[in-house]
């Protein structure tokens, strides 16, 4: 007992290891341990290069089966919203048009006037069973971004409730303003005058330690390149990274853009060019693929895939999880539809959802299971790594930890 | 607490109703009230309808928020297996052909493998995981199928764990005979000498008691019209309803005959025609729809829904579960994807994983929340039904009962 500080908090030994340590493969170590101490893993190996007895080297010993992967990272989430759009899903399919839709109060209007309408109470209650189901299913770290206040004290709302659903849950959250997600009524016709006013909350929210990143949406119905570019200039002056949602419905050289400010991620990215593709592999900008949204609203165009993986572009799958194009609470259902839909192999879907999405959110301390990196990850009910992007469903996982700390 | 036997077991009050009593649309009550007894519903309306205090009308009180829906019924599953073939969805997006993977000991001939060569036991701890998967989801009744043995131990192994597997889990099993599903390799390009060992093990099968219903995969690549008919009169001789796997992948007239033997349901049915479509009317066929095997195998064509909705043909949703074409582990998800891939309405698909899944399996005690039935039920944390169907991913069920006992 005495010794006791001297040892690791946890070991788990027995279940095999998906490290993704290295450029390629899972990293898999068959009947493996994994240490940790003080939040930082301590140990990743097989089981029988431990340095002692299991109980001579940890405080707690967990024998387990299954797999271990590292915590998923969730690197691109808008899941703090109030109300749900699940009526105008059923409208649509119903028959109604998105006019028709439009016109009774439907669409990102309705989730932006929900949104400014909850105190920030009601919107941590309503936003943490989407966060919570994320982790149940292994995330244990989530990126959110405003986007449905799109004035300055519903843009702080969410960024607050986004920082307080990482306290509360004991995972890192990694905050995106996204105030020029789309343009609120009151600015309508009057997209200049609104960009001016994004970038003058910025730098207040900045100063109040609620922005980690900044996001535009440039797209046709979004913002042009030229009001995107007046956003990353305003974080590039206060040192912030910057992402895009990019090339979602047309070829808008979004992609380019975001590598010329040194992006973190270029996201969506279906109709980025081969230009597009050189400009982010020389910045080293991910490509966060969001096959959520495709699904829903079953598009038909690819990403380049073979682009990304001959320029060497890493691909991070995230969930997108939003009310109107993205319903997801399960990063492992995205990994499956990343899988199904853009034919990424279990590898690289995983790789995405982990090691790339970290580096997606400009993390290097997370993403593999590396000694001195951080102790999250989660221990699965499978018999190999790709169930995870087979099965539609289920509880697949036993355990999730951040930090050393377990989540359940 | 003398009067206690004439109350009722249980009463959950607050909740709103999805009760799907009637022809059309949810038959929703808001702040309702749902009571029963011995397992069956004793009452099912609006809270302020109650005959008197609840507390004075049953053992049991339970306020509740959200919304109740009958528990839901997956009519076709094929759940008992052994193995999985997660590292053929593997090797299939890292580029290998159907026939490289069949090559190397893949497809189904795998699963049949893995199935004659588990014991019983291990056939049912493997299998035990799914199944409550589904009832984590809110199935309260499934139907499983044989057709991994294909030879008379393996068939009755399988039939025997469907029925262990409903005795542990608390919820009705239905068991469908398919050793009419693929021609075992010790029957090459004998077909037809197998069809007659598939008769000849029906009737001992039947009774020992494991057998339900009898079904058949009739398909270019399975068994033909001729084939599946000496099926299906084994079956009548034996009083036994028959399913079938019809038209999934070309127009084999498989709706038309399944009707003609006044069957339970077609199921698959893509590629069915308008002829075979009246047919399944005029005998009060389910069409079965299968979304799961279509998005994982990345099918386009689509079933014949407008002729069904204009012929009056029930619609029913199922997951398919099984490992080579559907790995799907919840209904709930079945049913986005029917909304998703077959533009099915939420209540479409909600009718299809209850009341018309429970008619596809001859049961009409079920499926609907009304007195007199099974309390078969799911509590669900929403706002209104369509989030069943909106969501992917999460854990929606808050609760679920099957003949008003709690499974979780
Ligand atoms: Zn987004
Ligand atoms: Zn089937």
């Amino acid at each position: 007992m005495g010794e006791s500080r001297n040892q690791w908090d946890g070991l788990i030994v027995g279940a095999s290891l998906a490290t993704l340590d290295g450029a390629h493969g899972y990293g898999a170590i068959e009947n493996g341990a994994l240490g940790w101490k003080d939040g930082l893993l301590t140990f990743v190996g097989p089981r029988d290069a431990l340095p002692g007895d299991p109980i001579t080297l940890a405080d707690e010993v967990i024998e387990a089966k299954g797999w271990i992967t590292p915590g998923l990272v969730d690197c691109h989430t808008h899941l703090v919203f109030a109300g749900d759009r699940a009526g105008e899903f059923e409208q649509r399919l119903q028959g109604a048009s998105y006019e028709e839709i439009a016109r009774s109060g439907g669409g990102i209007v309705s989730s932006v006037r929900a949104t400014r309408g909850a105190s920030e109470e009601e919107l941590l209650v309503q936003s943490l069973p989407r966060a919570r189901a994320l982790i149940a299913d292994g995330a244990t770290t989530l990126e959110i971004k405003s986007g449905y206040g799109l004035d300055f004290d519903g843009e702080r709302k969410m960024l607050r409730v986004a920082r307080r659903l990482g306290e509360k849950l004991g995972v890192m959250v990694r905050t995106t303003y996204l105030a020029a997600h789309a343009l609120p009524p009151e600015y309508a016709e009057r997209a200049d005058d609104y960009i001016d006013a994004v970038v003058e909350w910025l730098p207040k929210l900045h100063a109040e330690g609620l922005v980690d990143a900044v996001d535009a949406f440039c797209e046709r119905i979004g913002f042009d390149a030229a009001q995107t570019r007046r956003v990353f200039e305003a974080a590039r002056a206060l040192g912030l990274p910057v992402k895009l949602h990019a090339d979602q419905l047309s070829d808008g050289q979004g992609a380019a853009l975001v590598a010329e400010f040194d992006g973190l991620s270029a996201d969506h990215v279906e109709y980025t060019s081969e230009d597009g593709v050189k400009a982010m592999a020389a910045a080293g900008t991910v490509a966060v693929l969001l096959p959520g949204a495709f699904h829903v609203l079953r598009e038909t165009r690819l990403p380049p895939l073979a682009a990304f993986r001959e320029h060497g572009v890493p691909m991070a799958v995230a969930t997108d999880c939003n009310p109107g194009t993205s319903p997801l609470l399960s990063l492992r259902q995205a990994m499956q539809l990343a899988c199904t839909h853009f034919r990424l192999t279990p590898e690289e879907a995983l790789r995405g959802a982990t090691v790339n999405a970290a580096k997606a959110l400009g993390l290097a301390d997370r993403g593999a299971l590396k000694v001195g990196m951080r102790a999250d990850f989660a221990l699965w009910d499978i018999d190999r790594p790709a169930e995870l992007c087979y099965w539609l469903g289920g509880r697949l996982a036993q355990a999730v930890y951040a930090s050393g700390r377990r989540l359940m």
